[in-house]
């Protein structure tokens, strides 16, 4: 890191720094320039090191210069992580659809969803057995009876099922049927839920949190690595902004980004990214041209009795065209569906 | 609500909607105008009709015009509601203050810290045993160890004391403990959480998400009220803008705009809203100015050597520099420190 | 529109508004509800009732049901406009790619700059000859000399040329050079320049204000077609955000919400929506494959000696690999570079 | 500055950073870390070579650590900016309140708002001649007709007057009648008005761009300072966030940041950060509190019948009420109204 003190700063001032540092088992170069000086820090970057100098009247601030994350630095594995889930795999060549309802209903509409999305094309199964609702009195999710139709739909189809994990009371029972877990974006610093996630083995799918920079996603990531767990896959859904004709706003930039920035895997979900059935193609088809390795898509046989989420719901039959319309946008930038 | 039809909506277009209306139970008063439609929806509103009318091609949006939260509702005690801590009452005329560190690092730490924020007239202790921090590598707080500690100084001081929970499986050791529960900027849309913190009877201050709307925070609100706990204090905290001056942006017009929603306590954290010591007198200032039922400030026996937050703490003469200038700020709008 | 009374209202409370409404030649339908009343409001929607009424103590809020422009909405022209200029249409199949430096610097860098590009299979010169820069102390472009400059090169490479206007003053002398004019983020809602803008017959790229929704940008379309030039042309160059890994938030979203909303053509421009080079190859193609009418880039001869936007500039050969990699993309939605 | 080499980078990397520097007549210091580079710029910072730097593949980011702004700064007057129109001084202890209509709509009307808000205690008269509407076919304003409907109003009540310039074309005019000129918050970077304002010797009303950082804000000052016009009272009128319960989100942190970082006056609006008359007296309480420097408040004889703004006026009553109140909270913040 390098320390920028405040303009007017002593020698005396500097030299208090550079005891701080050296308590801190940091080394230190100064630069006095003509009207600031600014010291550059040797040693390992610790985060509290940077918060006590802050706290220093002298310094006015501190830049680090070193990504906060390791486990989940492109450098840690320049190839880039492949993540296989039920013979799928995510961050090669191919780019997998995971689609389905929002929620879980009953197992006749879970069925139906299951045989549409498959026949068209989709390799993982969605659907939400605990649903986080903004209010109390909307429907809550069919809790384990939801995963239990899961569990019978995936035997019938064969598609592995990615299903969302709402706290830490609830990740072994979610964990027991699901191959893949989801973090939603009002848990993307739900600390203790990432740990606990981070102590299994099962792959993970972490939503960006709607007002989450890219570091603090990358750090939430770093949560659930540094208990072990090395399967996560990055989704981006969209960001909140003072724009109002989409639900959110899908930052397609942040799928580069992440490829530059990450080795794992990165996916992008239109659906709540911006909430109308309308925009999940064009934005479907952007997120494949600009790198995401893969998708998830909302699907229901019947978007106006869906409980939740109908809106923004692609019926079977428009799923169908549009896995129709990517495979040649993948193709364009050499890569399949 | 109100429902829009999509412009060229037919007489059997808007006939459709009626019926689904009338499948919901609710009532309809068509009005034609020159170039849309427009429903008049008669009967208590739902919010899943509201969505499933949206998921319709036929409608172009749905306008809600009830607010979504009925407990927590100015309408539901118009008089306000008083919530008493030992001792200290919050929503009357007493604008009480919240003072302490970040984290609880030590008994001496604590115990100074204590006696320093009651000598300048801070009438609850704050602290943190479980800390929410972006790192999985930073201090994680001192946990049932931390507790214990704020029990003791409690005692030794007579302070009551709030302490922030960050899930569901320590809730009820938590619970056990403090006598004001808080709820953090990151857990704001913890459901699983809020229900569960509903479900006790301890006070509960309930951070506003950095991303979230007043409504949704008054949704929030609404889970924890909807359990049946009814000692809910909001606390504004600032919200993510693009502005980097500070860390975050203090929304103060939201305690007047709340003040006439809701019937609840309303408290301002400037330590958090500003993230810099240096505004945070200004900012309480202003926050006692616009209407704020309480202050909650950060204070450490010495911000240099802090574990976390020290950027934005007080010291102890700092804070009770401030707490004497409050006093006449409170007067000038009515209230007391 | 629609008028929300207040909670409580009463017959005379919402007679009071119904004879506004009269005043302003304004029809009602009155929707008495269990908690609230609506009036649904018969006859032209006119901006000045809607806020009158928001003045009445009477009323809680108005909800427009019409969009508030005309000549810009998709009703006006549902077949799309076509703007062609020097032999390049735009809004057609085609999507054609506007290439150059940020500012003009000098007539050598201008005619490397030009061949280049051409070579590559841009079909349009882009340049700056005035400078809208943060800084004062920063280089503010060549002004007439610039401009002089963009003529001899198009007349020497047969590229039309775009170039930007800062103000009213100046639009005469810019007009009597372009192409194309181009109207800039930080001028989306300089009125009187829209205004003058309108009265030319020039086209016209209208670059999407950094903080500014869908419907401004639409209004300040309207500004122009009001005034009788109906080539208008926008431009998506990213939002302000939280987010700081990019320049800008890239909204992608926005081109299949504009091609509903209006005729007109969208192009996007990766370069100042990203603010680094290495991220425009990728969401280039994202936009081509979201529907974008065409794509602005910046490319310099030397990117390390640019005036300014080194950073986001790409080499010639940069720009030109992309370019040959944009066609297959263009071809999988259906289209062609 | 100074400059964080890309991980990797090698001594000849470096070097060639450092020969670039030494083209733009800086010194270098050169600080090796275990992972990374960084050099410390010694001489006068440059944008352009910050720019020219960043565009090089061997550095990662350049980080500036001089304010951009010189003749804004607090350190070019560290004992503040009196600024004095008319007898009235800004950026001394009263803080003065600036009142009237949002438009001049006829002389009758300005007449009863002049005298009602100099009755309660304003002692400068605001009024719109010229109008920025988001809508073209919106009420525009009087232009010159309102400009001498304005003078003559300050012959009869002698207040000072404060109006809008919204270009070049018009400044001359605008100059010639009004004690202070307003640069609106969508021309705040429209550079060549705050080139030519900058040449004029009238104070001048800089409102913050709702979506600019407080250091883009300063910057447009310098535009004004740098022409020789000193004369720059800074306007705080909230910005543009997700929230929607205010029409922007006043931001009033922003004026002690503003106190810290420049010397001149500083002051708020709380009719434009607002949006809605019931938040104005709490917030213009909270803009005193935190030190604001001055008030801008709409007022308007019957807000009813506004041609604009008429939701966020206050009638005279309540602005002579709020007057009223205003007294003990300067009062109490050592300040007078």
């Amino acid at each position: 890191m390098v320390v920028i003190m405040r303009t007017g700063a002593t020698p005396k001032d500097v030299n208090r720094v550079v005891e701080r540092l050296k308590a801190f088992g940091l080394g230190a170069n100064v630069s006095a320039g003509v009207e600031k000086t600014v010291i550059g820090v040797i040693g390992e970057r610790k985060g509290e090191a940077a918060e006590a100098l802050e706290a220093m009247d002298e310094v006015e601030r501190v830049v680090p210069i070193l990504a906060p994350y390791k486990l989940a630095s492109r450098n840690a594995n320049p190839a880039g992580t492949l993540i296989e889930v039920g013979g799928v795999a995510l961050g090669g060549n191919r780019v997998p659809v995971m689609a389905g309802p929002c929620a879980v209903e009953s197992p006749e509409q879970m069925l139906e969803a299951a045989l549409a999305v498959k026949a068209a094309g989709a390799s993982i199964l969605r659907g939400g057995a605990f649903k986080p609702r903004t209010s109390p009195y909307s429907f809550q999710g069919l809790e384990e009876e939801g995963l239990k139709i899961l569990d019978a739909v995936r035997k019938e189809t064969g598609l592995p099922i990615v299903t969302e994990v709402m706290d830490t009371r609830s990740l072994e029972l979610v964990a027991d049927y699901t191959d893949i877990l989801q973090i939603g974006t009002r848990n993307m610093q739900n600390f203790h839920l990432l740990r606990e996630v981070g102590r299994t083995r099962v792959p993970v799918i972490l939503k960006r949190g709607m007002a989450a920079t890219i570091e603090e996603w990358l750090m939430s990531v770093e949560y659930i690595m540094s208990g072990g767990n090395h399967q996560v896959i990055l989704c981006e859904r969209g960001i909140r902004t003072f724009e109002t004709a989409t639900r959110n706003t899908l930052d397609l930039s942040a799928v580069p980004v992440l490829k530059e920035l990450t080795h794992l895997p990165v996916i992008v979900d239109p659906s709540h990214g911006t909430g109308k059935w309308k925009l999940v193609a064009p934005l479907s088809k952007g997120a494949v041209a600009v790198g995401a390795d893969g998708l998830m898509i909302e699907v229901h046989p019947r978007p106006e009795e869906a409980v939740s989420d109908g809106p923004q719901s692609l019926t079977p039959q428009r799923f169908a065209g549009l896995m129709a319309e990517l495979g040649p946008v993948a193709a364009s930038v050499g890569r399949s569906i």
